[in-house]
């Protein structure tokens, strides 16, 4: 069963029956985005993403346009991670008949209201009847430079690994939604919960590293700071070492983790669905990096650790000087 | 509520909320392809098409081959009917956990048997938990010379209306899967219901009739002839007289219809899901059309009527020489 084997399990046989090449493609399945040759001047980014009801998303917690808004961000972190600009959206839309018409509407005014600012139109789809879930599922196309795409393929050992943000904000705001009478007097309640379900996506960084020439490799932290980094190690054929001490967790995923007796480091780590960037750079570009994000998008991002030689082991070194493997793939949507 | 305004009442006012216009829309949201401008020699064409189990399948009448080679179909019969060559497809899957593995191999299978010949390459997509139905999301990328798009807003009154193949086949198959007991000794069973459960696009014939410059406008018949062709009126501000005579009912539709009680002549004006072309082009080409498209790939093809040019009036002449007039929308997800 699809259970048994996990979703990455399920891709790998996928991708060994989907290999046929056609004419075009520079990166095909197995990345977040595909990366086509339209023969013009830039490459076509193509990526999608599915929000299924009671997996994704749960419909007493998220309002419509709050759905909205997600799956655009969503899909908007993948083409910010390659270094591109999001252009065009498809949207695939199945409901139950029964839904009210001002529930579609409020998540399209949603969809609208993430799209435009990132200069994306939505230019077509298609509506279907379903028994009971809500889905929805958007194809975002952009476009990127040749000489500006940022893979997550090509980290090389000794390069600092950084992260934007703090991730482990989005793993919070699920806990406040889960748990709504947990830590009531706290003062980052909404910002958490409104983190997790209209996450940013870091759009303006994500290009402005890519035009730096500096970065090495990149991704989007969907599935988990260190399922993510894992992800970056296999596809570079590297390894990395992290050190815990220098992880950014902000004073309120430790205040939420502490009263839900969780570990933080636990959340920052495999957290998932922060959408910050994780990306790699050589050791002496670090300060640039972090001052021309700041100084132009005022965006932080913390080094935490390097990339290492030791193919797919990626280390993480505690503050009590004690060290743990891992080897996770992050999150499985097969496997909760 | 959704079922209440339907599929096209949606749609409205989906489009109403997504008018921004993003760089580079030659053609956005309520076509069934939008038509990009990547900067490169050819346009990009983008269409999208959800399968749902229980609306578009049923698991127990359609093998996951079957309906892996469906979902491609399709999405290539939109491709084919702007004049396009598919390129590229992205795949977004949801599926129980307690899904077996082999299933979701036989659905890539199908996907990519019905692909590779059509030279297209699956590129990405995602995968996702859901509690019960399966759903299958297909984007599918194609491309087009400007010079030999073809748009269904572009039809002429006094044009002549073409149909490929035999419309009706597909819900004579449709039949036969709802109704096993239906018709036993006939000798089109296996090959109706391979037409309703494996259509097969036109995608020479859409290109031959693009490079051969005297097609005025064109769609595929998904939503049934008479939807589709009110499409074309709707979308060129014309309208259309149809003969039923002329109609190219097959023996098979017939024979079926006649066992079921049922009238063919709804079957083929209605039935849907045939992935035929319907067109429109100069009378003075309709000779040279036919044979080219019969000398090129067997495939022949009818002429059943003009545009005319009263907006939006659908008329058909039936035998009788009595009228019946049509402002049907074609097949309407939320009213079925």
């Amino acid at each position: 069963m699809v259970r048994e084997i996990g979703e990455f399990g399920l891709l790998e046989r996928i991708s060994a029956i989907s290999s046929g090449q056609a004419a075009g493609v520079v990166k095909g399945i197995g990345d977040d985005v595909a990366v086509l040759d339209v023969s013009g001047p830039e490459y076509l980014l193509a990526t999608s993403d599915i929000q299924v009801e009671g997996v994704h998303f749960i419909r007493e917690t998220i309002t419509p346009y709050q759905l909205g808004r997600r799956v655009v961000a969503i899909n908007v972190s993948d083409i910010a991670a390659m270094g591109g600009e999001p252009r065009w959206a498809l949207v695939s839309l199945a409901l139950p008949g029964s839904t009210e018409v001002g529930y579609v509407e409020e998540m399209y005014r949603g969809m609208s209201e993430q799209a435009a600012p990132a200069g994306i139109s939505i230019v077509g789809g298609n509506l279907s009847r379903i028994s009971s879930t809500v889905i929805v599922d958007l194809t975002l196309l952009g476009v990127v430079a040749p000489e500006r795409l940022i893979l997550r393929s090509t980290a090389r050992a000794e390069d600092a690994i950084l992260v934007t943000g703090s991730p482990g904000e989005s793993r919070a705001g699920l806990e406040l939604i889960r748990r709504p009478d947990l830590a009531p007097g706290s003062s980052s309640r909404q910002k958490l919960i409104e983190r997790h379900l209209c996450p940013q996506p870091r759009l303006a960084e994500g290009q402005l590293l890519a035009r730096s020439g500096k970065v090495t490799s990149m991704i989007d932290v969907s599935d988990g700071l260190a399922g993510d980094l894992f992800h970056i190690c296999e596809s570079s054929g590297k390894g990395a070492e992290i050190e815990a001490a220098s992880l950014p967790i902000s004073p309120a995923v430790s205040e939420i983790a502490r009263a839900a007796d969780a570990d933080s480091l636990q959340w920052v780590l495999s957290g998932g669905e922060d959408y910050e960037l994780l990306f790699t750079a050589d050791p002496k570009s670090v300060s640039h990096l972090r001052k021309m994000l700041m100084d132009e998008t005022g965006t932080s991002c913390t080094q935490i650790g390097k990339i290492t030689a030791e193919t797919c082991r990626v280390k993480i070194r505690l503050a009590d000087g004690k060290s743990i493997h891992t080897s996770v793939k992050g999150w499985d949507h097969f496997n909760v």
